[in-house]
Protein backbone atom coordinates (compact mmCIF):
# COMPACT_ATOMS: atom_id res chain seq x y z
CA UNK A 1 0.00 0.00 0.00
CA UNK A 2 1.59 3.42 -0.98
CA UNK A 3 0.16 6.44 0.96
CA UNK A 4 -0.38 9.66 -1.18
CA UNK A 5 -1.91 11.61 1.47
CA UNK A 6 -0.74 14.70 3.40
CA UNK A 7 -1.75 15.64 6.94
CA UNK A 8 -2.01 15.27 10.59
CA UNK A 9 -4.97 14.29 12.37
CA UNK A 10 -6.27 16.81 14.93
CA UNK A 11 -7.54 14.93 17.43
CA UNK A 12 -4.86 11.79 17.57
CA UNK A 13 -1.86 13.67 15.67
CA UNK A 14 -1.26 10.71 13.63
CA UNK A 15 0.14 10.69 10.45
CA UNK A 16 -1.36 9.23 6.82
CA UNK A 17 0.49 5.88 7.05
CA UNK A 18 -0.30 5.24 10.90
CA UNK A 19 -3.98 5.90 9.73
CA UNK A 20 -3.88 3.38 7.42
CA UNK A 21 -2.06 1.39 9.77
CA UNK A 22 -4.66 1.82 12.50
CA UNK A 23 -7.23 1.10 10.14
CA UNK A 24 -6.00 -2.40 8.96
CA UNK A 25 -6.04 -3.02 12.40
CA UNK A 26 -1.97 -3.75 13.16
CA UNK A 27 -1.52 -1.65 16.41
CA UNK A 28 2.24 -2.71 16.04
CA UNK A 29 3.31 -0.49 13.29
CA UNK A 30 1.59 2.90 14.85
CA UNK A 31 4.48 4.34 16.17
CA UNK A 32 7.28 3.76 13.47
CA UNK A 33 5.15 3.52 9.60
CA UNK A 34 6.61 0.17 9.05
CA UNK A 35 4.91 -2.63 7.33
CA UNK A 36 4.97 -6.10 8.27
CA UNK A 37 5.90 -8.64 4.96
CA UNK A 38 2.76 -9.56 4.35
CA UNK A 39 1.35 -5.69 3.90
CA UNK A 40 4.36 -3.45 3.44
CA UNK A 41 3.24 0.68 3.13
CA UNK A 42 5.33 3.46 1.66
CA UNK A 43 4.66 7.39 1.72
CA UNK A 44 5.19 9.08 -1.94
CA UNK A 45 5.38 12.48 -1.79
CA UNK A 46 7.52 15.34 -3.30
CA UNK A 47 6.91 18.47 -5.56
CA UNK A 48 4.32 17.06 -7.40
CA UNK A 49 1.17 19.87 -9.04
CA UNK A 50 -1.52 17.11 -10.28
CA UNK A 51 -2.17 19.48 -13.00
CA UNK A 52 1.44 19.60 -14.20
CA UNK A 53 1.82 15.64 -13.79
CA UNK A 54 -1.66 15.47 -16.09
CA UNK A 55 0.33 17.46 -18.44
CA UNK A 56 3.37 14.97 -18.34
CA UNK A 57 5.69 17.68 -17.50
CA UNK A 58 8.88 16.60 -15.61
CA UNK A 59 8.60 15.74 -11.82
CA UNK A 60 10.65 14.14 -9.07
CA UNK A 61 9.04 12.35 -5.98
CA UNK A 62 10.33 10.39 -2.35
CA UNK A 63 9.16 6.98 -2.17
CA UNK A 64 9.40 6.32 1.71
CA UNK A 65 9.37 3.05 3.50
CA UNK A 66 11.26 1.12 6.34
CA UNK A 67 10.99 -1.86 4.23
CA UNK A 68 14.01 -0.85 1.76
CA UNK A 69 13.13 -3.40 -0.92
CA UNK A 70 9.20 -2.25 -0.90
CA UNK A 71 10.47 1.33 -1.65
CA UNK A 72 12.87 0.17 -4.61
CA UNK A 73 9.44 -1.60 -6.14
CA UNK A 74 7.65 1.40 -5.33
CA UNK A 75 10.18 3.70 -6.76
CA UNK A 76 10.57 1.21 -9.87
CA UNK A 77 6.61 1.15 -10.52
CA UNK A 78 6.25 4.85 -10.91
CA UNK A 79 9.87 5.81 -12.49
CA UNK A 80 8.78 6.89 -15.90
CA UNK A 81 11.01 8.72 -18.78
CA UNK A 82 9.50 12.36 -16.97
CA UNK A 83 8.93 11.11 -12.87
CA UNK A 84 11.81 10.12 -11.51
CA UNK A 85 11.75 8.23 -8.31
CA UNK A 86 14.00 8.21 -5.06
CA UNK A 87 13.76 6.46 -2.55
CA UNK A 88 14.15 6.90 1.34
CA UNK A 89 13.68 5.19 4.59
CA UNK A 90 12.38 8.00 6.36
CA UNK A 91 9.22 7.60 6.34
CA UNK A 92 8.05 10.05 9.10
CA UNK A 93 10.59 12.73 7.91
CA UNK A 94 8.54 12.17 4.29
CA UNK A 95 5.07 12.73 5.75
CA UNK A 96 5.48 15.39 8.21
CA UNK A 97 7.13 17.48 5.87
CA UNK A 98 4.82 17.19 3.51
CA UNK A 99 2.07 17.91 6.04
CA UNK A 100 3.99 20.97 7.79
CA UNK A 101 5.36 22.48 4.48
CA UNK A 102 1.58 23.63 3.93
CA UNK A 103 1.45 25.87 7.36
CA UNK A 104 4.70 27.91 5.92
CA UNK A 105 2.52 27.92 2.11
CA UNK A 106 -0.03 29.55 4.19
CA UNK A 107 2.50 31.84 5.84
CA UNK A 108 3.78 32.22 2.14
CA UNK A 109 0.95 33.17 0.60
CA UNK A 110 -0.20 36.00 3.30
CA UNK A 111 3.49 37.48 1.97
CA UNK A 112 2.22 37.53 -1.31
CA UNK A 113 -1.53 38.91 -0.40
CA UNK A 114 0.92 42.00 1.19
CA UNK A 115 2.89 42.17 -1.67
CA UNK A 116 5.88 42.05 0.21
CA UNK A 117 8.14 40.49 -2.28
CA UNK A 118 10.53 38.13 -2.64
CA UNK A 119 13.19 38.78 -0.83
CA UNK A 120 10.85 38.25 2.21
CA UNK A 121 9.08 35.45 0.71
CA UNK A 122 12.58 33.17 0.33
CA UNK A 123 13.58 34.18 3.77
CA UNK A 124 10.21 32.87 5.19
CA UNK A 125 10.58 29.52 3.34
CA UNK A 126 14.21 29.36 4.18
CA UNK A 127 13.55 29.87 7.85
CA UNK A 128 10.37 28.04 7.16
CA UNK A 129 12.50 24.93 6.31
CA UNK A 130 14.37 25.73 9.39
CA UNK A 131 11.61 25.17 11.62
CA UNK A 132 9.54 22.35 10.50
CA UNK A 133 13.23 20.06 10.09
CA UNK A 134 13.55 21.37 13.89
CA UNK A 135 10.05 19.80 15.04
CA UNK A 136 10.32 16.63 12.83
CA UNK A 137 13.70 15.96 14.13
CA UNK A 138 12.01 16.23 17.47
CA UNK A 139 9.55 13.48 16.66
CA UNK A 140 12.53 11.32 15.07
CA UNK A 141 12.83 12.29 11.48
CA UNK A 142 16.31 12.55 9.62
CA UNK A 143 17.13 15.88 9.07
CA UNK A 144 18.45 15.01 5.59
CA UNK A 145 14.54 14.45 4.44
CA UNK A 146 14.02 18.07 4.81
CA UNK A 147 16.52 19.27 2.93
CA UNK A 148 15.81 16.59 0.15
CA UNK A 149 12.58 16.77 -2.65
CA UNK A 150 9.45 15.30 0.16
CA UNK A 151 10.89 18.94 2.11
CA UNK A 152 12.49 21.12 0.54
CA UNK A 153 11.30 20.67 -3.44
CA UNK A 154 7.53 20.41 -2.17
CA UNK A 155 8.31 23.33 0.38
CA UNK A 156 8.93 25.36 -2.96
CA UNK A 157 6.71 24.07 -5.27
CA UNK A 158 3.77 24.77 -2.20
CA UNK A 159 4.99 28.23 -2.07
CA UNK A 160 5.37 29.92 -5.57
CA UNK A 161 3.06 27.90 -7.54
CA UNK A 162 -0.23 30.27 -8.11
CA UNK A 163 -2.49 27.22 -7.97
CA UNK A 164 -1.77 25.80 -4.45
CA UNK A 165 -4.57 26.06 -2.17
CA UNK A 166 -2.98 26.94 1.34
CA UNK A 167 -0.50 29.59 -0.55
CA UNK A 168 -4.39 30.88 -2.10
CA UNK A 169 -5.84 31.19 1.23
CA UNK A 170 -2.98 32.75 2.76
CA UNK A 171 -2.79 35.47 -0.09
CA UNK A 172 -6.61 36.18 0.41
CA UNK A 173 -5.90 36.64 4.55
CA UNK A 174 -2.76 38.61 3.28
CA UNK A 175 -4.65 40.91 1.26
CA UNK A 176 -7.21 41.67 4.72
CA UNK A 177 -10.29 38.65 4.48
CA UNK A 178 -11.00 36.65 7.46
CA UNK A 179 -10.19 32.85 7.24
CA UNK A 180 -14.28 32.12 7.36
CA UNK A 181 -15.11 34.21 4.29
CA UNK A 182 -11.99 32.75 2.39
CA UNK A 183 -12.60 28.74 3.43
CA UNK A 184 -16.39 29.50 2.52
CA UNK A 185 -15.63 30.78 -1.04
CA UNK A 186 -13.19 27.68 -2.19
CA UNK A 187 -14.29 24.70 -3.95
CA UNK A 188 -11.66 22.30 -2.19
CA UNK A 189 -9.58 21.69 0.76
CA UNK A 190 -6.94 23.81 2.03
CA UNK A 191 -5.61 21.39 4.40
CA UNK A 192 -2.94 23.15 5.64
CA UNK A 193 -5.27 25.24 7.95
CA UNK A 194 -6.66 21.93 10.07
CA UNK A 195 -2.72 21.08 10.32
CA UNK A 196 -1.95 24.33 11.86
CA UNK A 197 -3.49 23.20 14.92
CA UNK A 198 -1.86 20.07 14.97
CA UNK A 199 1.84 21.10 14.04
CA UNK A 200 1.27 23.66 16.87
CA UNK A 201 0.30 21.63 19.04
CA UNK A 202 2.81 18.89 18.02
CA UNK A 203 5.56 21.65 18.98
CA UNK A 204 4.02 22.52 21.99
CA UNK A 205 4.60 18.73 23.09
CA UNK A 206 7.68 18.47 21.62
CA UNK A 207 9.07 22.24 23.37
CA UNK A 208 10.50 22.77 19.84
CA UNK A 209 10.24 26.83 18.87
CA UNK A 210 8.09 27.63 15.17
CA UNK A 211 7.81 31.44 15.58
CA UNK A 212 6.39 31.46 12.14
CA UNK A 213 4.12 28.33 12.73
CA UNK A 214 2.52 30.36 15.73
CA UNK A 215 2.16 33.47 13.14
CA UNK A 216 0.27 31.57 11.42
CA UNK A 217 -1.85 29.84 14.00
CA UNK A 218 -2.45 33.65 15.52
CA UNK A 219 -3.51 35.10 12.23
CA UNK A 220 -5.80 32.33 11.25
CA UNK A 221 -7.50 31.43 14.83
CA UNK A 222 -6.94 34.56 16.63
CA UNK A 223 -7.37 37.34 14.68
CA UNK A 224 -3.98 38.51 14.87
CA UNK A 225 -3.17 41.60 12.54
CA UNK A 226 -0.94 40.19 9.34
CA UNK A 227 1.18 43.26 9.40
CA UNK A 228 1.95 43.15 13.32
CA UNK A 229 2.54 39.42 13.05
CA UNK A 230 5.10 40.20 10.02
CA UNK A 231 6.43 43.11 11.74
CA UNK A 232 7.08 40.33 15.24
CA UNK A 233 8.75 38.37 12.96
CA UNK A 234 10.66 40.71 11.86
CA UNK A 235 12.20 42.27 14.77
CA UNK A 236 13.14 39.12 17.14
CA UNK A 237 16.58 39.35 18.88
CA UNK A 238 19.00 39.92 16.34
CA UNK A 239 20.76 36.42 15.76
CA UNK A 240 23.79 33.89 14.51
CA UNK A 241 21.88 31.96 11.82
CA UNK A 242 23.10 28.94 12.84
CA UNK A 243 22.60 28.19 16.63
CA UNK B 1 35.84 46.61 4.65
CA UNK B 2 32.07 44.39 3.89
CA UNK B 3 32.37 43.14 0.39
CA UNK B 4 28.69 42.57 -1.46
CA UNK B 5 30.44 41.24 -4.56
CA UNK B 6 29.17 37.88 -5.40
CA UNK B 7 31.12 35.22 -8.12
CA UNK B 8 34.67 33.47 -8.46
CA UNK B 9 37.15 34.84 -11.01
CA UNK B 10 37.98 32.73 -13.62
CA UNK B 11 41.40 32.80 -13.82
CA UNK B 12 42.27 32.30 -10.22
CA UNK B 13 39.34 31.03 -8.74
CA UNK B 14 39.52 33.42 -6.13
CA UNK B 15 36.00 34.76 -4.14
CA UNK B 16 35.36 38.45 -4.06
CA UNK B 17 37.20 39.16 -0.03
CA UNK B 18 40.38 37.10 -1.62
CA UNK B 19 40.71 39.89 -4.34
CA UNK B 20 40.18 42.32 -1.95
CA UNK B 21 42.86 41.12 0.09
CA UNK B 22 45.23 40.49 -2.44
CA UNK B 23 44.23 44.65 -3.68
CA UNK B 24 45.11 45.06 0.04
CA UNK B 25 48.33 43.46 -0.31
CA UNK B 26 47.80 41.29 2.48
CA UNK B 27 48.56 37.93 1.35
CA UNK B 28 48.18 36.14 4.86
CA UNK B 29 44.20 36.88 4.37
CA UNK B 30 44.24 34.65 0.51
CA UNK B 31 43.09 31.49 1.78
CA UNK B 32 40.68 32.10 4.50
CA UNK B 33 39.36 35.85 3.66
CA UNK B 34 39.46 36.71 7.36
CA UNK B 35 41.08 40.30 8.05
CA UNK B 36 43.46 41.64 10.51
CA UNK B 37 42.11 43.46 12.85
CA UNK B 38 43.22 46.97 11.73
CA UNK B 39 41.29 46.05 8.35
CA UNK B 40 38.41 43.72 9.46
CA UNK B 41 36.23 42.59 6.66
CA UNK B 42 33.32 40.87 5.88
CA UNK B 43 30.70 39.29 3.22
CA UNK B 44 27.07 40.06 2.81
CA UNK B 45 25.29 38.06 1.26
CA UNK B 46 21.47 36.83 1.27
CA UNK B 47 17.84 37.10 -0.44
CA UNK B 48 18.29 40.93 -1.50
CA UNK B 49 16.87 41.32 -4.92
CA UNK B 50 18.03 45.62 -5.30
CA UNK B 51 14.21 46.99 -6.62
CA UNK B 52 12.93 45.37 -3.60
CA UNK B 53 15.65 46.54 -1.00
CA UNK B 54 15.11 50.21 -2.74
CA UNK B 55 11.37 50.12 -1.91
CA UNK B 56 11.89 49.18 1.83
CA UNK B 57 10.00 45.74 1.48
CA UNK B 58 11.00 43.54 4.49
CA UNK B 59 14.52 41.40 3.81
CA UNK B 60 17.16 39.81 5.56
CA UNK B 61 21.02 39.17 5.01
CA UNK B 62 23.91 37.49 6.43
CA UNK B 63 27.13 39.23 7.68
CA UNK B 64 29.86 36.99 7.53
CA UNK B 65 33.24 37.24 9.00
CA UNK B 66 36.12 35.69 10.76
CA UNK B 67 36.18 37.91 13.36
CA UNK B 68 32.96 37.62 15.40
CA UNK B 69 32.70 41.39 16.57
CA UNK B 70 32.94 42.56 13.21
CA UNK B 71 30.29 40.77 12.00
CA UNK B 72 28.11 41.81 14.54
CA UNK B 73 28.97 45.26 14.36
CA UNK B 74 27.83 44.57 10.51
CA UNK B 75 24.73 43.39 11.62
CA UNK B 76 23.63 46.43 13.63
CA UNK B 77 25.20 48.92 11.53
CA UNK B 78 22.71 47.28 8.73
CA UNK B 79 19.62 46.21 10.66
CA UNK B 80 16.61 48.16 10.20
CA UNK B 81 12.78 47.47 10.90
CA UNK B 82 11.90 46.19 7.94
CA UNK B 83 16.14 44.72 7.14
CA UNK B 84 16.63 41.89 9.17
CA UNK B 85 20.74 40.77 9.40
CA UNK B 86 22.02 37.44 10.94
CA UNK B 87 25.94 36.81 11.46
CA UNK B 88 28.05 34.36 10.50
CA UNK B 89 31.59 33.00 10.82
CA UNK B 90 31.49 31.05 7.73
CA UNK B 91 33.43 33.21 5.13
CA UNK B 92 33.81 30.30 2.17
CA UNK B 93 30.69 29.29 2.25
CA UNK B 94 28.77 32.39 2.05
CA UNK B 95 30.68 33.73 -0.91
CA UNK B 96 30.74 30.74 -2.33
CA UNK B 97 27.00 30.13 -2.20
CA UNK B 98 26.11 33.98 -3.39
CA UNK B 99 28.15 33.23 -6.85
CA UNK B 100 27.50 29.22 -7.37
CA UNK B 101 23.77 29.77 -7.25
CA UNK B 102 23.21 31.57 -10.18
CA UNK B 103 24.73 28.61 -12.09
CA UNK B 104 21.88 27.13 -10.89
CA UNK B 105 19.18 29.79 -11.51
CA UNK B 106 20.27 29.53 -15.32
CA UNK B 107 19.27 26.16 -14.93
CA UNK B 108 16.08 27.45 -13.38
CA UNK B 109 15.78 29.94 -15.97
CA UNK B 110 16.04 27.09 -19.29
CA UNK B 111 13.51 25.07 -17.21
CA UNK B 112 10.95 28.25 -17.35
CA UNK B 113 12.19 28.83 -21.02
CA UNK B 114 11.22 25.27 -21.86
CA UNK B 115 7.59 26.01 -20.05
CA UNK B 116 8.66 22.43 -18.06
CA UNK B 117 6.32 23.65 -14.50
CA UNK B 118 7.03 23.78 -10.97
CA UNK B 119 7.18 20.53 -9.94
CA UNK B 120 10.75 20.50 -12.41
CA UNK B 121 11.74 23.60 -11.42
CA UNK B 122 11.18 23.10 -7.58
CA UNK B 123 13.16 19.64 -8.38
CA UNK B 124 16.21 21.55 -9.96
CA UNK B 125 16.63 24.11 -6.95
CA UNK B 126 16.49 21.32 -4.56
CA UNK B 127 18.89 19.21 -6.42
CA UNK B 128 21.05 22.15 -7.48
CA UNK B 129 20.89 23.30 -3.57
CA UNK B 130 22.53 19.80 -3.02
CA UNK B 131 25.23 20.00 -5.44
CA UNK B 132 26.22 23.47 -4.41
CA UNK B 133 26.64 22.47 -0.93
CA UNK B 134 28.86 19.12 -1.79
CA UNK B 135 31.16 22.12 -3.74
CA UNK B 136 31.67 24.17 -0.89
CA UNK B 137 31.80 21.55 1.93
CA UNK B 138 34.62 20.18 -0.26
CA UNK B 139 36.37 23.31 -0.43
CA UNK B 140 36.27 24.22 3.26
CA UNK B 141 32.89 25.71 3.70
CA UNK B 142 30.09 24.80 6.39
CA UNK B 143 26.58 23.08 4.87
CA UNK B 144 24.93 25.31 7.13
CA UNK B 145 25.52 27.95 5.40
CA UNK B 146 23.79 26.54 2.13
CA UNK B 147 20.52 26.07 4.42
CA UNK B 148 20.67 29.77 5.31
CA UNK B 149 19.87 32.53 3.64
CA UNK B 150 22.64 33.16 1.71
CA UNK B 151 22.68 29.43 0.47
CA UNK B 152 18.79 28.30 0.01
CA UNK B 153 17.77 32.40 0.60
CA UNK B 154 19.24 33.61 -2.34
CA UNK B 155 18.74 30.52 -4.37
CA UNK B 156 14.98 30.50 -4.37
CA UNK B 157 14.62 34.21 -4.89
CA UNK B 158 17.02 34.01 -8.09
CA UNK B 159 15.10 31.17 -9.19
CA UNK B 160 11.68 32.64 -8.58
CA UNK B 161 12.16 36.25 -9.26
CA UNK B 162 11.07 37.32 -12.61
CA UNK B 163 13.64 40.34 -13.05
CA UNK B 164 16.68 37.88 -12.18
CA UNK B 165 19.21 38.47 -14.86
CA UNK B 166 20.83 34.61 -14.65
CA UNK B 167 17.26 33.26 -14.52
CA UNK B 168 16.43 35.57 -17.90
CA UNK B 169 19.60 34.38 -19.54
CA UNK B 170 18.94 31.18 -19.32
CA UNK B 171 14.81 31.44 -19.98
CA UNK B 172 16.07 33.07 -23.18
CA UNK B 173 18.61 30.09 -24.01
CA UNK B 174 15.59 27.63 -23.30
CA UNK B 175 13.11 29.51 -25.51
CA UNK B 176 16.06 28.29 -28.44
CA UNK B 177 18.10 31.19 -28.78
CA UNK B 178 22.24 31.09 -28.88
CA UNK B 179 24.08 32.39 -25.65
CA UNK B 180 26.27 35.24 -27.92
CA UNK B 181 22.90 36.63 -28.73
CA UNK B 182 21.42 36.74 -25.54
CA UNK B 183 24.27 38.39 -24.21
CA UNK B 184 24.33 41.11 -26.55
CA UNK B 185 20.59 42.01 -26.46
CA UNK B 186 21.33 42.87 -22.53
CA UNK B 187 22.27 45.92 -20.94
CA UNK B 188 23.26 44.38 -17.37
CA UNK B 189 25.95 41.86 -16.61
CA UNK B 190 24.55 37.94 -16.05
CA UNK B 191 27.62 37.08 -13.99
CA UNK B 192 26.35 33.60 -13.85
CA UNK B 193 27.71 33.15 -16.86
CA UNK B 194 31.37 33.02 -15.98
CA UNK B 195 30.91 31.97 -12.80
CA UNK B 196 29.38 28.43 -14.81
CA UNK B 197 33.35 28.53 -15.74
CA UNK B 198 34.17 28.87 -12.73
CA UNK B 199 32.35 26.12 -10.76
CA UNK B 200 32.74 23.53 -13.41
CA UNK B 201 36.53 23.83 -12.81
CA UNK B 202 36.46 23.84 -9.29
CA UNK B 203 34.12 20.60 -9.44
CA UNK B 204 36.60 19.30 -11.77
CA UNK B 205 39.74 20.16 -9.26
CA UNK B 206 38.14 18.71 -5.83
CA UNK B 207 36.12 15.60 -7.52
CA UNK B 208 32.97 16.61 -6.98
CA UNK B 209 29.96 15.26 -9.01
CA UNK B 210 27.81 18.26 -9.94
CA UNK B 211 25.38 16.86 -12.36
CA UNK B 212 23.47 20.49 -12.94
CA UNK B 213 26.38 22.49 -13.40
CA UNK B 214 27.86 20.29 -15.84
CA UNK B 215 24.55 20.67 -18.34
CA UNK B 216 24.57 24.34 -18.29
CA UNK B 217 28.06 24.29 -19.22
CA UNK B 218 27.48 21.42 -21.80
CA UNK B 219 24.53 24.40 -22.96
CA UNK B 220 26.44 27.07 -22.34
CA UNK B 221 29.69 26.36 -23.98
CA UNK B 222 29.24 23.49 -26.26
CA UNK B 223 25.88 23.72 -27.66
CA UNK B 224 24.13 21.00 -26.24
CA UNK B 225 20.94 21.16 -27.13
CA UNK B 226 18.70 21.83 -23.45
CA UNK B 227 16.01 19.46 -23.62
CA UNK B 228 18.59 16.76 -24.28
CA UNK B 229 20.03 18.07 -21.50
CA UNK B 230 17.28 18.23 -18.95
CA UNK B 231 16.39 14.49 -20.30
CA UNK B 232 19.69 13.25 -19.06
CA UNK B 233 19.32 14.92 -15.89
CA UNK B 234 16.23 12.91 -15.81
CA UNK B 235 17.12 9.80 -16.58
CA UNK B 236 20.37 9.15 -14.51
CA UNK B 237 20.26 5.86 -12.61
CA UNK B 238 17.33 5.80 -10.08
CA UNK B 239 19.13 6.60 -6.79
CA UNK B 240 18.35 6.60 -2.97
CA UNK B 241 17.93 10.35 -2.07
CA UNK B 242 20.14 10.60 0.66
CA UNK B 243 24.03 9.53 -0.22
Amino acid sequence: MVSVAKGIENETLMRPTQVIAQVLGDSSRLSWGVASCNSPLAAMSGPNIAAELARYLPATAVAASGDAAFARRVQSVFSTQWFRVYTNADVIGVELAGAMKNVIAIAAGIIDGLAAGNNAKSALVTRGLVEITRLGVAMGAQAETFKGLAGLGDLITTCVSPEGRNRMVGERIGKGRKLGDVLETMDSVAEGVPTTRSVRELARRHNVEMPITEAVYAVLFEDRDVLAALSDLMTRDPKSEIQ
